[in-house]
């Protein structure tokens, strides 16, 4: 890793010897062309003095960075990209920096020597040489560097420490083996723009102050709802932040097209609304309800089949039970890719159910919905065209950066006239453009960050076939993951049949435990197997995979795959790793 | 602006005769030298060759773009910095980069040429003689662009196309001259830390997989929470996406405190709860009223005086209305910084009120927090420590890049209790490490993006000290302005007196209206000015500030300085500019 101030952008020499401003000699020269790597330096000196000329390498008896001089730069260059070699951390503040006076030039530096620390993240994230994590407990991490927050500033080089050591002690998320949640995978032109979105700093609810990114929303939440299958895309939508809060908008919304006046009144004056989701569907809806002042006793969970979907007659029972009761049922959540499974619920009975109880169909496709790119696969959400609102997360399982969830709503305004209020400094009714862009008064945040960008120039990129690629090649591995072990000693599927998503559930049982009969200990020895593997996994740092208990299911391993630079080696590497960390088990 | 593919970092030759893999010939390496900007070009070549023997600059018959060769390297660097010379972004797609095979360099070079254009803008920035806005209507930008996503992936050139194009029509939130929102400027340490957090891309819901971030972020609220002034700093709090979440948050957990059944059976199951804040507080208490099922009429609005504070007596005379008619008053939302008259409302009379009722004291801090940093002026929040939960947004008054918004509660474990549901998935009672760091089930949102890693290296950077003196200089420069325009003709105050926050309300009177009396013609009148100034501001991109009514008052200036950047200077400015571009009116 490269020491702060001699990063490899640097090619200027730290103690001003060889200034190229003032070359003077060759000597001088060849220290700026030793800076290059890849033998370029070198090529370059032999041409200036021949080879017998070369002369030993820079740095002298003063320390490097014992000489501090303001960087000023007379090119009119901007940004100028002249060397930086009088740029030295040690003796530059936050302060120096622009919009300081002279602040330009080390502020070049300092945010490409940045630079050159997060692409050598950025390489060894894809390196599987490299670890996964680098665990530390959090005590350990707490006492090994110094996190706290003082009165002081610190200087640049200190702060360009902290930005090295931060990523030393990160989970590299995008490393071909984390397979640990349904957002893995790092997309160079997702992060492209999610950091072209940090540089604009701005905020969603207004068209005045994002006008790009606005109409962005706007063409790339229209898109979503033409995949969908809402006729010409029309509807409405959000980009959230995160599926949980996407779900609550859909209770939301979904509570106020029913009984509009709860805005004004509050539950206290509507009767007692319940909601249906499935027992496997996500702890969202419970959350929600108990934010919206629903309660979280309103959730109805519906039974699920062997694997994992809705049972569509159940949920009618449930409902008609609700109804006999005097209760209004006004929202059933199906969901499109269960958390643990991978399940789809059978959109098509369940959009039956709600039509002949008019009853608000949500589908929370938060991981599912990026089937819905692959003409291969789409067909596990039909049905989703009649729900009246769809959760969809693009940074699941289309690989966009953190965070980027969407809600689409098939009724247009509906929005609009649940959550706004009208702020006159906001949303002013007499600006000079058409109003209809200032969409945040629809949120339920005021501020709003910019999430769009990242997912709308990685589809530029790779076009819906690019992510129909991505997302055929994710679940063809799953396949193969699910074919290796199914048959294979010490491994039981928690579920038959090849799975729907990219979810692969499974226990491994290890040597030991092969031989016991099925009874309760065994159980229980089993429930302690998939623990004890991921904290070797961790620590070792070689994988990671979540683990979790179901139901009356004991812990067992949940394999998922949305990172593109998976390969089938790694799922080899992972199954051997189970075996290598669990067999003494 | 750089064309892609010769941005500043490119210093091989397109065309590929210079190749420094090969050189050759002083005249290939003098090409590549070339490349350098500032003369340095020159004078390299100068040693190269002599003066004299100086060759033409490169570029043949052949169009640049014209060859293209997938970028291979031999160099062991990781990551390579060799020139990039082959690479030829007509030619190269999403899928040449990592984790591509031989994708290092081709995504080497492209992520160097999008911090290119990402630098140019951030130079831009804070360039006077650039625009603030290149302002076009919605269907103007809609036209002039095609920005629709269809099926098949575009080339890298074209996705850097879109990268300027962003930015070309973006608002410099940064500029000196942007007034526009509670949040402005772009903190180069900040900037930096974001684009960290893109790179690192994961999810703040557990330890395992954000360590050094769940750290930072337990560090940051508790110094957070000492500054505020409880008592070791303890208590809890979570980073959430922004201050109208944050206040929502308040409002759930100072439910929940009350009737902690609530969660379970909602709104149903409570009596009619009544919240209290000043008529001229933050929107986004009726916006959390009306989800968390209370409805918006349970939301009083306390009387302001002329200066915008709420009035304690009004507070108390509606409490014990509220009281007498049964119902039960359970939330005050004090404002430390109203939106648009910077008011602070008088926090120990109404910590007072909240005590002597046992009502829930929220402060919503997200404008005026920031002045908790500064010896000087934290005395207008006085009594903000009494409050039981404080909204706190470091991306306003702070500078932190959007989005960093914080709740802090007193009581510590209230929001895991409000909002935990135990998903079993993600928060696994036998991990290997200390659960208390998996801090995601406190929060209403399942993912959660890593809002602290900003603030925190901001306040490494700056110190408390570096904080305290951005905000005394914005404050002075309010004044500044305040002084300026409380005398000069054609300027009316909103409400007398100095400023308490950089919010500074003014009417500007244009000539013509100055001579008309006070009646309803010229509110009327008056009412226009602003709006037309605003919308020729925005014309020229000369300078934006925002302007609303309010109450009885018609279309005023609100005046607001969060910006670093901003001088007298640019006050001066914008005093001119208002006159110029509404004398006429």
């Amino acid at each position: 890793m490269a020491t702060p101030g001699s990063g490899f952008w640097s090619f200027g020499s730290e103690d001003g010897s060889g200034d190229p401003e003032n070359p003077g000699t060759a000597r001088a020269w060849c220290q700026v062309a030793q800076k290059f790597t890849g033998g370029i330096g070198n090529k370059l000196c032999a041409l200036l003095y021949g080879d017998s000329e070369k002369p030993a390498e820079s740095g002298g008896s003063q320390p490097a960075r014992a000489t501090s001089r303001k960087a000023t730069c007379a090119c009119n260059q901007k940004p100028c990209s002249c060397p930086k070699a009088d740029v030295n951390y040690a003796f530059l503040h936050a302060t120096d920096l622009l919009p300081a006076c002279d602040g330009e030039r080390p502020t070049l530096a300092f945010l490409q020597d940045v630079m050159g620390i997060l692409l050598q993240y950025v390489v060894k994230s894809f390196d599987r040489s490299t670890k996964v994590i680098d665990f530390h407990y959090p005590n350990e991490l707490l006492q090994e560097y110094n996190w706290e927050l003082a009165d002081q500033p610190q200087n640049l080089e200190e702060i360009l420490m902290h930005c090295q050591t931060t990523l030393k002690y990160a989970i590299k998320t995008g490393h071909p083996r984390y397979f640990n949640q349904l957002s893995t995978g790092l997309d160079m032109v997702g992060l492209a723009a999610d950091w072209l979105t940090s540089t604009a700093n701005t905020n969603m609810f207004t068209y005045e102050i994002a006008p790009v990114f606005v109409l962005l929303e706007y063409v790339t939440l229209k898109k979503m709802r033409e995949i969908i299958g809402w006729p010409g895309g029309s509807g409405d939508g959000i980009f959230s932040p995160g599926g949980a809060i996407s779900n609550m908008y859909a209770m939301l919304i979904a509570r106020f097209k029913m009984f509009p006046e709860v805005k004004e009144k509050g539950m206290a004056a509507v009767p007692r609304l319940i909601a249906f989701t499935s027992e496997h569907s996500h702890f969202s809806l419970k959350k929600g309800a108990a934010a919206l002042g629903i309660g979280t006793d309103s959730v109805i969970l519906i039974k699920c089949d062997e694997r994992g979907k809705m049972i569509p007659s159940d949920l009618e029972r449930r409902i008609l039970e609700a109804k006999q009761k005097g209760f209004v049922p006004f929202l059933v959540s199906a969901t499109a890719g269960t958390t643990v499974y991978g399940a789809f619920d059978p959109l098509l009975a369940v959009a039956d159910i709600c039509k002949k109880y008019k009853i608000w169909m949500h589908v929370d496709a938060a991981w599912g919905g990026g089937l819905l790119m692959s003409r291969k696969h789409k067909w596990k959400l039909s049905g989703v065209e009649r729900a009246n609102s769809v959760t969809w997360n693009p940074h699941k399982m289309m690989g966009v950066p953190l965070q980027c969830s969407a809600l689409l709503v098939r009724e247009e305004g509906l929005m609009q006239s649940c959550n706004q209020m009208h702020a006159s400094y906001l949303f002013q009714q007499d600006k000079h453009y058409d109003l209809s862009y200032d969409t945040g008064d629809k949120a339920l945040q005021c501020g709003r960050h910019v999430d769009v960008f990242k997912l709308w120039l990685m589809w530029r990129a790779k076009g819906t076939t690019g992510f129909e690629a991505h997302i055929d090649k994710c679940l063809e591995l799953a396949e193969y993951l699910y074919n290796i072990i199914k048959n294979r000693e010490g491994y039981e599927m928690v579920f038959d049949g090849k799975p729907q998503h990219t979810n692969v559930c499974f226990w491994y049982v290890p040597p030991s435990l092969r031989v016991l009969e099925d009874n309760e200990e065994r159980m229980s020895r089993l429930s302690k197997v998939a623990p004890v593997i991921k904290a070797r996994m961790m620590e070792y740092g070689t994988t990671m995979v979540s683990y979790q208990p179901l139901g009356d299911k004991v812990n067992f391993f949940r394999m998922v795959i949305s990172n593109p630079a998976a390969t089938h080696q790694d799922i080899d590497f992972l199954i051997e790793e189970i075996e290598r960390l669990g067999q003494d088990l």
